[in-house]
């Protein structure tokens, strides 16, 4: 099946900075882009454009949480074929921080948000619309969202000017039928929308849930190199770059992003297929609570985690 | 999509034996098989049924690797509801090794060939078959094998007393598609039999796959605790077990295995999404040069190893 209309998102800085604090070096990043472009990879969103003054801990986050356009210049003094995108959060960002695109280095601007606030979402599209980005509008947590509520998000959406809407697996708890699922169910209420995907890899189906949605015509296809992302991570770069059909991507280039940059920083920091990102997937939750287990002295007692997540008297929350 | 026909056969202890050369305990054994017994699960595959006297280094193995009677009757003293299994690769094992089943241990033996060595399978098949054991015909390397030469063999086994036949993914380098294909090809020229599935990981579709095959009417599920097995390993039970519909698996035993043995184990051996089995899988390979290079100091070179493997004066095998 042809996936030819596909582009490659890599989210590595901006999801994997989830997982380190945003610490990586200039020269770190320059390496990525310079190696993503060599591949042919259509995107990198290189962090969060949120604004610092409307978020707690930002003063020790990276300089890839707070996008800044004059940093950014000096990161990428020549930018290639790919381009640069960045993520914002609802009421996490100033609008007054984005530039008219015509001066700024970014191409794209997605806007995060959960299905109850898609409206104050479309609102900043409508803003980015208007300043000439790119825009997506990403959807999160769609496991957990009823019916009813999507379908007035449609109504919304449809209406708005953003030109992608993805399908966001947060939890990593979808298989290929419930992507199906999602995929014809977008592509009915919006048939005048593009769609992208955003696959979490708790089950190990972040990549075969790319791949089915792009066969059904999802065309923006998310992912990070080495699938560095939160908790379980993403769809690796490298597999979609290597199976997509009929593209010209090139797996060379990521191979040595990987060789240089990504197995050594897996050696420092931990993401990827970990049985309680893997038991918060299988259970359709947020991987909070997994992710406080790992920080903790009993990260292995995953027995004691799965009773906990599973006695209804000691999770009030279910 | 229904799965409750399926039945998961955990090639831990087999398959796993080929990454620490069937170093396995009797006690750590001994607690897999309580803890897949109390899990529902079908069969544990407890080793190779070879002869020590047709294969060289034969010594050096852990006892799983030529599973005698007299002692699995001690390993196991007590079944469960989990049938036990042994895999014997064509031209390796002793037919005067094989008990009549009512003597035995062992509920199912399962044959390993490769395409052109089915007629000598199914003659393995039948003498086993005979002696009251169910059987299995796992052709291997299917991705390899021209239509031809697979049509032959179909004609073979639907005469044959084979009760399973088996789709292999040795090179782990099938995708969603390719699995539909296959079980598809298998129902249609082999319509008396029932099926099977065994995966590799290379490209984290091991657990799709089996699903895959599985809502197809793919019965027997190969799988693996913390996917354990040669290179990049297989599907993991844990995640079978998690997501089968219809079924009566139980997760938390497995969680017990994985805490126990399984995640302590792993610190020691390695196997699973490692980049070298990645690009073997990618290549349609046997793993054999990415296992060498993994036990080499260049362990980490991928790209060097990419270049190898794709220029073609180099790879006189091509």
């Amino acid at each position: 099946m042809k996936t030819n209309h596909c582009k490659i998102v890599d989210c590595t800085i901006r999801d994997g900075g989830l997982v380190n604090n945003w610490d990586f070096s200039v020269d770190f990043v320059q390496q990525l882009y310079a190696g993503l472009n060599e591949a042919g990879v259509d995107y990198m969103e290189i962090g969060y454009k949120n604004s610092p003054k409307l978020l707690k801990g930002a003063e020790e986050a990276g300089p890839w949480r707070f996008l800044n356009d004059d940093f950014l210049r000096k990161v990428i003094p020549q930018k290639g074929n790919t381009k640069l995108s960045a993520l914002v959060d609802v009421g996490r960002v100033d609008e007054n921080d984005i530039l008219p695109r015509s001066e700024s280095m970014l191409d794209l601007i997605r806007v995060a948000c959960y299905s109850k606030d898609v409206d104050k979402a479309l609102a900043l599209v409508q803003t980015f619309h208007d300043r000439g980005y790119e825009t997506t509008l990403n959807i999160m947590a769609l496991s957990n969202v009823m019916e009813n509520e999507l379908l007035e998000a449609f109504e919304l959406i449809k209406e708005s000017a953003v030109d992608v809407v993805y399908i966001v697996d947060s939890y990593g708890s979808l298989d290929h039928n419930d992507v199906k699922y999602l995929v014809e169910k977008f592509k009915t209420h919006l048939p005048n929308k593009r769609l992208g995907v955003h696959t979490h890899n708790n089950m190990q189906l972040a990549f075969s849930n790319t791949l089915v949605a792009a066969e059904l015509g999802v065309e923006l296809l998310d992912a990070s190199v080495y699938g560095m992302g939160r908790a379980a991570g993403n769809c690796p770069t490298e597999l979609l770059v290597a199976h997509l059909k009929g593209t010209k991507y090139n797996l060379r280039p990521v191979l040595g992003v990987l060789e240089q940059l990504m197995v050594p920083l897996r050696e420092k920091e931990e993401w990827g297929y970990i049985l309680p990102y893997m038991i918060t997937g299988t259970l359709d939750e947020h991987p909070r609570s997994a992710m406080a287990l790992r920080s903790s002295e009993d990260k292995d007692k995953v027995v004691d985690f799965y009773d906990k997540l599973t006695t209804p008297e000691v999770n009030f929350d279910k």
